[in-house]
Order: C-alpha cells, then structure tokens, then sequence
C-alpha cells in the first residue's frame, strides 16, 4: 500500500505524535487534518470498543463556532433539524442540507450560550459554508474554527475511566448529549456524552491544542485498569449499527430522507432552514427517490476501497457504497444507494466488485437500527 | 512512514489505476480525492520536469462550475481580481476572500462561454462557499462540480508532446491561459495552457471521468519519443519559482497581499468583490502586517512535516510554513511568514525544527521570483 506524506498543508492533530508513538498504521485526511485509522489489529480494536474501553484521535471532527447576536438564527438557517428550543449544555444531531436540499454534512450541534454554537462536523467544509451564508445575509455574527479538538473515550467501560479522571457526580449526571466545560489538571476541555459508535462514552473537546500529550496521558493512565488502548471510528462497529459516515455512504446528490435520516430533520416544522422547500419539492413523490439499505453481501468481496455499481437485470440501479465483514453476524454485509423501488427487504442486486460479482440482498433491517 | 487507507469516503481519479500501476509510492488527500505525490524519485521527477517532460495526476484540482445569466456576476464577487473583462477562452488567476479578507483559496478561473465559469481550485472547498454566497444572495445560477478531471503535461518537451497529440495549429494559435474544448480520438477535454510549475506545458481538463485510462494511455504513448514518465506537483520547482501552494505556505488568517499576491488581486477596481473593505482595512497601516518571504535555512534540516516556529531574541516571529532542499541553489530553502518589520533582505530568524536549531536568512528574491 502507498504511504501517506506528511506536509504543512495537512494540519496534524494534537494527539499526532502520540498516536505515533502509539503505532498507529495507516491514516486517512479528514477536515484537512491527518485521522488515525488504524493500530494494525482490526478485530482486536472492533473486540475492545465492544468490550472494553478505546481512546481515538478524532481532532479532524472539527468545530465551527457561530458567536453572535444571529448565531441562533444562523445555526437554525443552516441546520435541517430545530435547534432553536435546545438548552444551553445540551447537544443534537442536525444534518445540513445546500439549496438543492441534498446533505453537505451531518455534524453535532452543542450550544455553549445562549448565542454560542458548536457544529461538530464530518468530512466536509461547513467552515466556509456558514461563513458563505452568513456573511451574505448580513447576519451579526462571528464564524471560525475555534482551536478545539475531540479526544473520544468509547466503549462499556468509559464511565470506569471517566469516574477515575472527573469523579462520580460528573459522570452520573452527564445525560446523553449533555456537556460541560471542565479543567482536568489543568488541561480546559468541554465533555460531552456522545461519540461515533454505540458502546456509549464521551468525547473530551480539548479547547488548547498545546496540550494534547498532556490529555492523551492522562487518559491512557486512567484508562489502564481497564485495558484502554488507542482506536479509532470502527468500520464494523458503525455499519452492524446503523451510523451513517458523510461521503462515504451518501453521494454528491443524496438528501437526508434517502441517508435514513427523517427522523433528524423537521420539514414539517414552523421554521426556515437552507432546503427545506427543495426537500419537500423531491419528496413530492418519494417513489421517485433512493434509500440507503443494509445489504448481506454473498461471494468473493476484495477489500471495499469505492463505491461499486449495483445492477437488477443487467440494469444499475445505484451502487454498495461500503461494505465490511461483521463479526457480529459472520458475513459481509454493506451499505447500498438504491431507487425505492429496489429497497425492500430480500430485493437481490448484482454487484460488480472489482471483477467478483457478489449478491447483495437487502436486509429487512432499516438503515439506522442495529444488525 | 504509515500507509494511506483508501475507502469510498476519499475519491479516487480517473487516473487512479493507471498511477498505481505506474508506481506511486505516496498519496496525500486533496479536495476530497486520492492525489499522487511521489512516484519514488525525487530528483529525478524534478530533472524531468525542468530538462524534459512529466505528465501529472491533478484531477483532485477539481472544478466549480458557475453557469446562468448570474454567472459573471458571481464570479467577480468571490474573485479579488477583475474578471468581468475576461474574454471567452481565456484563464485567469484569481485568488478569492472570505468576508475577513482572507484568502480561502487561489484559483485559475477559466471563462468557458459568457455565463459559465470553471474556477479551477486548490485543497479547500469552494463549492460550498461559492453554492453559499449564490443561493443566500439569490442569484440566478447554478453551482455545481462538473465532471472534469485535469491531467497536467509539463515541461520544456511538452509542446513536442502536443503537438502529436493535437497538431500544429491548435499548438502554435494556443496562447498562455488560453483554453480550447478538443476531442482526443473520442475523448472529450478542454485543453488549457497552464500547470502548475513553470517549465510550461499544458492541462487536459478531461470531461468524461470513465475515459481517464484511455486518456492517460494517449498521453504516454505520444510522450514515449520524449522520455515523459509520470510526476506530481514538485515541491522543489514550485518553490524555486515562487508558486503558492495555498494551505501550505498560508495559514487560516493569511490576505492575498501577505502572501504576495498584491498583484493579481484588484483592491482599487470600481468593483466590489467579498472580502475587499475587509482588506483595506487591514493594510490601512500595512506595517501591522505580515508578509510571506523566502528564506535560506542553515543547519541541518529535518523532514519539513508542519510549520516550524521562528524567532528572533527569543520572540515568536511566526513561522517558516514550508521548506525544502533546492538542487538549483544547492541549499536548504523556505518559505516563512513574517511580519512586514521582520520580512527585509538579510535579516536573521532562529528556526526550531522540530529540536534542530536553525538559522534562517531572508533572500532579497521576493516570493513569487524565481530564485
């Protein structure tokens, strides 16, 4: 496999050199800045966020902060879900849609003040397009990457080491999605009960960047009782439960009821947000539409490096965007972008993967729910 | 080094296959796609390109397409240069502001028909800056990524090379920054005559991604006379001759006239352009200000991975963003960052480099010369 380069375009993470030091393998470019993701050790790192406790560099989740007078407007303008009614510590998922109503990002929104937002986003650059759309519609506000980078703490035992670094009453009190600002030896960092996977934990949002071995010690010496090691967001693990991954499963053109995603947008509520009309105008007649399904892959599958095209027939009816064994159910299974009409449950697809054909049969388990 | 992951997350080009096969060695991510960065041999990818000819993998230096009566209108706004004058056919380099004044990106905008642009982009999204801008302002466009995938020839041999592939008449008529839309025995391009060195040459701007084997494979066999062998982007050339690579030698709060592109930005036109007051206002007092110089580094340098901190008496005076060994000077060179009061000829700046210590001088070639 070809190496990664190293240079200044790219920013490296503040936990970088401890995830070198820490063996880290292979790295992908996420927010223009280099992720971990891989240890070398998929099915051992998969075995320990289900069972244990894993420690992942995720800085390239990066933030963008709307401060300002506006900043709920703005928030709400660019988010497809109501933000407006959420309390001051308290986070939610909210999709963001362009005008054409198709999905650009899927970021957590956290509200810090009254009139301070963090959207926690994916693999693309909402950075320019909140400051595209604020700036354009004179709204009264600031928009930057603020210097935060999430530390995530994931698996059944994360609150062991939560309790151990933050005490008892932090960790009993932390609801899902709730936050707090906290100093941990002097480290400042946001907590913030989420993640990107579903063996519960937290995610520490370091808010100096200069201090990222600090924090990385800190946790792994926490964590050690437990068995804490370095990770990373877990192919297997997301798709047997259903977490969407922005660019990987959806394309240039989906929206977010085809991404499964309906239940997280509020078309019918008494607010504006960027594409809500077209949203309602391609949902007009869903039957025209695509949905992303959970499909068993049965066959020879080469390594998932890009989409593959899906065929009824010998006609393409879109493609598996990703794939990846499951250890839970002992076979491929994948993630397939296909018309309505090709999404029901036992609907069999050709799938050409790299010359092996493979049968992708769509699962009577909805996209979002667990395998 | 670590290896590159590739999944369907990341695009790969339509020249993906045919750069794997030849021999890539190391990958980076730009805008969202797999981009070639080392084919293995350093020196000798860099004697080619200067004595010879190299053809280059830089379909991630995607397009934003603008098209509509608004076109032209929204293009001068996003672009800090006059481009109203551009005739059809012709290219411009046109670096763009964000509403701060600072530089999101630098383009060659090509005018392709008097309502429809391409602004042919570095590594930062500004499909969704400019889809931001249009739809908040509401103007009458469309703003898309089309599929358009460059592929470079560059060198003194190029023109030897295209005139086989294309004739005397359409090498000899077609002038600098000029483009044409040709077919290649059935594969449809824009040729412009740009790249990003400058050893001269040309960019195929393929229109058709499922015909990129087909045409990498027309361009090696008419190079084959002239010893073409694939190349990337050349850290040595470029900053021998005074190429920005933006995100590389700027960080997120750098101005066009920092990073000495005074020139080819218009802050006195009788036009408005995003981000113009916000720069006059920077440099009403331009001693406030920073400027991008080129440096000598002395000492022994490591592997330039990230920005190095410089100062001088023990102050922090910025960074050096980028360095490299020059084999035309026969010395260690760079780029740093500076403020103006420390930016003249021959002024010395301590460079912590990762533990090494070195000394850089500041050149009297202003960046953006060759040296």
């Amino acid at each position: 496999m070809p190496e990664i380069v190293f240079g200044s375009r790219v920013r490296k993470s503040p936990y970088f050199n401890a995830t070198m030091a820490a063996g880290v393998t292979a790295f992908t470019i996420y927010n223009q800045m280099y992720m971990p993701v891989s240890y070398g050790d998929p099915l051992g790192e998969y075995e320990r966020v289900k069972t244990g406790v894993s420690m992942w560099d995720v800085a390239a989740e990066r933030q963008v902060e709307i401060i300002g007078p506006d900043a709920t407007v703005v928030a709400q303008l660019v988010s497809a879900r109501r933000l407006t009614d959420l309390k001051v510590g308290r986070a939610r998922y909210a999709p963001m849609c362009d005008y054409r109503g198709c999905l650009i990002n899927d970021p957590i929104a956290l509200r810090l003040a009254e009139d301070r937002w963090w959207l926690s986003i994916a693999d693309s650059d909402m950075l320019h397009w909140v400051a595209g759309v604020a700036g354009t519609g004179g709204y009264d506000v600031d928009v930057f990457e603020p210097d935060v980078s999430p530390l995530a703490i994931q698996g059944p035992r994360a609150d062991d080491v939560c309790r151990i670094l933050f005490g008892d009453e932090l960790v009993d009190s932390l609801g899902f999605f709730h936050h707090r600002a906290v100093e941990l030896d002097g480290v400042p960092l946001v907590i913030c009960r989420s993640g990107w996977s579903r063996q519960g934990g937290v995610e520490l949002f370091l808010t100096d960047g200069s201090l990222g071995q600090a924090l990385w010690d800190r946790v792994a010496e926490a964590g050690a009782p437990f068995g804490i090691a370095p990770g990373t967001p877990h192919q297997m693990e997301r798709i047997e439960n259903g977490l969407l991954s922005y660019g990987s499963d959806t394309d240039a053109d989906t929206d977010p009821i085809e991404a499964g995603l309906g239940d997280f947008i509020n078309l019918d509520g008494d607010f504006d947000f960027i594409g809500k009309q077209a949203l309602i105008v391609r949902h007009a007649d869903p039957a025209t539409r695509r949905r992303l399904v959970n499909v068993t892959l049965d066959g020879e599958m080469p390594a998932p490096q890009h989409p593959w095209e899906a065929r009824i027939d010998g006609t393409s009816v879109g493609e598996v965007r990703t794939a990846t064994y499951s250890p839970k159910l002992d076979r491929n299974v994948g993630l397939a972008l296909v018309p309505v009409a090709c999404a029901e449950a036992g609907t069999q697809i050709d799938v050409d993967a790299d010359g092996a054909t493979l049968t992708a049969t769509v699962m009577d388990v909805p996209f979002g729910t667990s395998l």
